[in-house]
């Protein structure tokens, strides 16, 4: 993609981005008169928070959370094992974002995975898409080894988090 | 505000936004026909954002960086001193970010303080606002004490960075 | 509402806009994660348009305009038949746009109807909805008594419009 | 471009569209941190319509209306002149469209020549283009030969406008 000049070659790439589907990327289609999934926001995204951070962008899975099987799980753990980059972010649909960080979790990869989505759509009014991405990069980027939600403006380890499906917030299972 | 239960008696609040101003929080004003401030967009991208993290909102100063005094900055000093809360963003314009972020930085405080803002402002299109405060939220949360500029999804310390203005971006003032 | 000061009491209102849903006022539910009707985008669509005309705005129905009936289109023709005002917009869904402006139409009612309605929801990125609405109300206070669909920047006769649903546009029924 | 057919070779455009600027069409310049002019987002509003009539879109100018000259209001009279299409609409700032209108409509051509403009430039959140544009599109394809401001989801004839400047909205210049 023309405007990560690293990724062609990306040996020194800060981070990984990769790219489940979810609410996160789904479009309107105008035809069918429903939210699908075509392609990632991503590159718009990175390009409008005009990143200068050398990003690889992978399209793993494009689709609704709640169609993931234990396959597609292990295909998520996959690409976080074989990402040479250390700092990766998952962006996946927040209905089973849980269940996939604790596949991710109980591998104790060496890397620091933060799960992030969006409880509205990056093109649809009002979305929270752009200020999570930021916020789930700048996370692991920073924290040490492990598997993190980062959803609401929070970060939750893999093992102490839940989607709170009423309000539409996450929350911690075990509460201190 | 209402989204903010924490806000009324923030004892507990996890991190503090001081709002100065600048790119990030302009506004089109119809009758003048120019971009002018008006109030601050932090409540709104903070609700967009659904964030659920007590947060304290401090609007210090509402004005472009440009025009900001050595008496301007020494302000935002004092409000980060001030600052029950160790995590502190301060939303300021891009133009002299780097000098306020010196005058803060050189104060040595006992607090993560992260410098963001915005090329464009949040209410036009395509506005970098919503991912850079989220990077800069999570970065005030997981680093450890010091001042940083927080742009285009890279983390300064305060003494070695530079805005290049041709670019409208930040980079490192020595290069490693 | 101040920009409708002609809704409390309605005697010189210019026209009239009955709102019967469609994809034009669907808006995304976070929780329920799809596209529902919860309210009509009327008022903010005129506020933003800074509509100084004094127009009555009536909610008649807020659905998708496949679960139409009978009953919902005789409701419709009703509504017109009592609007004091003789320029309308309809607004509704494109998928039968066309059978309820042909029971409006085959009413021969002494008045300017235009139905309209979006392919892509005001509350989604890339709306048609503001400019379709522009189109149809300045086609309603234009054109003499009749029935019209009015999409795509072109005017139909009730009795001769057709929705082409591969393209997703209006055309004549009979072509010339 | 694909979505005006009739661009190239336009001998069958059902209206003209006549570019001059303004606020409608000022873009934010994140190098230099202010509103400017670039490129017209015309195509891009009427792609987002869905605008199926075949359209001629010509660009004349691209100023601020404050900046023009008696010259550049007799460029544009020679644009509806020379215009092969009788509907016309003129995109132009609000500031000296009355002006503009003044010099279109003395000249008496056998045109509809209708002038609209933006309060909010088409890139920033919450801009009346869309809507007004419709408008005005409209209204050039339905009215009689003559020069007309469609603003406010008013129409007003060249010779009885006024801008009210403290209100940002189009009065009659003579009321009734």
């Amino acid at each position: 993609m023309r405007y990560f000049p690293s990724m062609e070659k990306p040996p020194r790439s800060a981070a990984r981005i990769i790219v489940t589907g979810g609410t996160f990327d789904k479009r309107y289609d105008a035809i069918k008169g429903e939210l699908t999934f075509k392609d990632t926001h991503l590159p718009a995204i990175l390009e409008q928070a005009r990143v200068a951070l050398p990003l690889a962008v992978e399209i793993r899975l494009l689709i609704d959370s709640l169609q993931m099987t234990g396959e597609h799980r292990q295909s998520v753990l996959d690409a976080c094992r074989q990402s040479p980059e250390r700092a990766i972010v998952v962006v996946h649909g927040t209905d089973t974002m849980v269940q996939t960080a604790h596949v991710v979790g109980s591998a104790k990869l060496d890397k620091t995975v933060v799960f992030t989505g969006a409880m509205i759509p990056y093109s649809v009014q009002g979305s929270d898409a752009p200020f999570n991405l930021g916020f789930a990069l700048a996370t692991a980027l920073a924290l040490p080894s492990g598997a993190y939600v980062a959803m609401n403006a929070r970060v939750f380890p893999w093992d102490n988090v839940t989607k709170d499906r009423a309000q539409g917030q996450f929350k911690p299972a075990h509460p201190a």
